[in-house]
């Protein structure tokens, strides 16, 4: 998946974070978590080329419930723990 | 390009520091640094399917010498400033 983020507002540090927690929670049923720099104010996450979140539509995302999109399409059976109580 | 790290070793958070490190410096010059989760103690570097560091061969990488390595092959022009001098 790719998180593309806007390097002239500097969210370099918050789409590192957003990859570095898909990744703690999915690892290996990830292929890969690619930073994309671009400009604009775009933030948006793709999966297989999907957009599935977008700042410009819905703000920056909320872990728990980018967690649960992601999941439902790339592991349904994955427990979520705490994220999926919410 | 790609990082891939051992997800066993928990290599993420270095892997993502690197991959920092790298768009930090290089910005909009590099499409995109993507994070490979990985096993068996990998930590790879490759840019445009080069291998341009690996952990086997080398050990990890000296950052300086890793935004060397890069510049010269995609922006031969650009000073590093201190990371050019030592």
């Amino acid at each position: 998946m790719e998180i593309e983020y806007c390097t002239q507002c500097r969210w370099l540090l918050r789409a590192a974070w957003t990859a570095q927690e898909l990744l703690t929670t999915f690892g290996l049923r990830l292929g890969e978590v690619a930073l994309v720099p671009g400009t604009g104010g775009v933030f948006e996450i793709r999966l297989d080329d999907e957009t599935i979140w977008s700042r410009k539509a819905s703000g920056f995302p909320d872990l728990a419930e980018l967690k649960r999109l992601v999941r439902d399409r790339i592991a349904p059976e994955l427990s979520l723990g705490h994220s999926d109580n919410r």
